[in-house]
């Protein structure tokens, strides 16, 4: 069986470090074909080990660098500081691993994984792009969600491109379904970027497109793979969440105003609990950056070990499936 | 205490036109100051009248106009065709009513309301604007939800003086907190429209302008006004509903499957009930038309009755608080 690397910089979550050992101890026993190299405070992470486990999986390694960007925002000059994160995407620049897990600043690592890794060739800009469930337990693909604030219709055709690779592999579906989101699904709906990539997708065999879809219906399942630029994108996505967490509190305020109801809840718990595992937002932490030559992933600033595991687990179908060489192959296919 | 007229193209609801007619009778009864003008395919609505009704209220009358737009996609040609749509908003252009209610196509009742009552002074753009219920009870107005798919930054802020307007009077709120709804909070974040329309509204006094708000906080209050771009707005709306549609959806399914959860949903029964009404999607069914030189506002196209109902109370509360003469005061003063 081949081995593999992750370089997984470990600063830079909101509630400290150990949700990313956890989880890293856990999948390091179940697959002793991964190295998960740890790029965090070293004494620090030495001391909870310690503390924690009283063996330490021996595929695991530690590199020390506590160091985290001094200003995110200004990226020109956080791409030459000795951070975690640099160092990180910098082992697999340089091959000493085959992916990057970070779960720090969303836009510089964006810049940064573009900048170090570079761009794969005849694609136009790297997207992040989450997996998503719906309440039929398929999972979806939505991307981008905010990599790009402009985006050009070439960018949308692109990334269905790309997107498509990952659903084969990480859905496992064999001809993913491709929809472009959009305000209405006729012809004429929506910007003209939209309704140019539409008209780019209908005429590519490559790909099974199947129109535009409105966000109503998106957590039904209505695609494997949803495209759309990557304000909208973002609109969306946080649109989807907060009505769910929203819907939650409010009916969860209800329930605990009677004791008929609480009780009614304690009966009902399970349904609840089949919800939440449906949809599941630790699904929807980790988003791909797709676009750059290397594979690259960002966990969500407040992961816990679970959320951690399920990116280091789709890492895991990603190089063991050897997703980057395919996309190369499709998008070179031009 | 003054009097009104509301023409009512009851045409163009999927599921008939008996909701219409219910909606007006039980309106026309408690509001004996307004009346109604039905304009509708005139023997059946007499039919329906006859056989539901025993007394007809007095300050109803009808048109008879059976017609819909042949094409509503030819906005052009719909514009000189003789339907309901267009007789209802030439009533309120020749005076002879003070607003209209329709639930026909809403892009050809936006363009059409548009070309017959015109753009008010120093509005570049109408909008479609829903009030949506929030889970503390309060509701928002949230604005342009995809009438324009192309905005300015004057749209932005020529939308958020409207809307504060109707904020104060709809709302009843006395300062009202005007957002502009964006992918993130920081001044940098965002579209160069969004970005711009920021920076005239943190010098605009006259607002109570609040800054950005991310969609993810929405539907637990976070403002009374949330401007944006008209396709941003119809991806946050239709994500907001579909999400919380899919969520009950998977929540029933899941009820449903044994006897003992559904012996829990019956005791919490009267929560989901609450919930329910506190976030009552018939709130949402209606938008207003702002932007133009008269009262307009368009109803979902399966509006029940008591969708129509509440978009014929926000009527009543714009007409009775003069709310087209505070707007021109509002955006003539600039």
């Amino acid at each position: 069986m081949d081995s593999y690397k992750i370089a997984f910089d470990i600063n830079g979550n909101d509630n400290g470090i150990f949700a990313a050992i956890q989880a890293s101890v856990e999948f390091a026993q179940k697959n002793p074909h991964f190295n998960i190299i740890l790029i965090g405070p070293q004494s620090q992470i030495q001391d909870l080990i310690t503390e924690k486990y009283s063996t330490f999986p021996q595929n695991i390694s530690i590199i020390d660098n506590p160091n985290i960007a001094s200003n995110p925002d200004n990226i020109r000059a956080s791409l030459h500081e000795d951070t975690s994160m640099n160092q990180a995407i910098e082992l697999v620049k340089n091959q000493q691993a085959d992916a990057v897990l970070s779960s720090g600043n969303s836009g510089l690592y964006l810049a940064t994984s573009t900048f170090k890794l570079k761009r794969l060739p005849n694609i136009s800009r790297a997207a992040f792009m989450p997996i998503i469930p719906t309440i039929i337990g398929r999972k979806f693909l939505l991307l981008d969600v905010g990599a790009n604030i402009d985006s050009k219709s070439d960018f949308l055709v692109e990334w269905a491109k790309i997107a498509n690779v990952f659903a084969k592999v990480i859905l496992n579906t064999q001809k993913p379904n491709i929809a472009l989101i959009n305000i209405g699904t006729e012809d004429s709906k929506g910007t003209e970027v939209v309704r140019e990539a539409h008209q780019i997708l209908k005429n590519d065999k490559s790909l099974n497109y199947i129109g535009f879809r409105e966000p109503r219906d998106i957590l039904n399942y209505v695609c494997d793979v949803a495209v759309i630029d990557g304000y909208g994108g973002n609109l969306v996505l946080k649109s989807l969440e907060g009505a769910i967490l929203s819907f939650k509190k409010l009916l969860k305020e209800k329930i605990m105003m009677t004791p008929t109801r609480k009780l009614g809840f304690l009966l009902a718990k399970n349904a609840f609990r089949d919800v939440a595992e449906t949809l599941d937002y630790r699904n929807v932490g980790a988003a791909w950056v797709i676009g750059v030559n290397g594979v690259a992933i960002k966990s969500h600033g407040s992961s816990d070990s679970k959320a951690y595991l399920g990116a280091l687990n789709q890492i895991k179908i990603a190089l063991e499936n050897n997703i980057l060489a395919k996309v190369k192959k499709a998008i070179e296919n031009e």
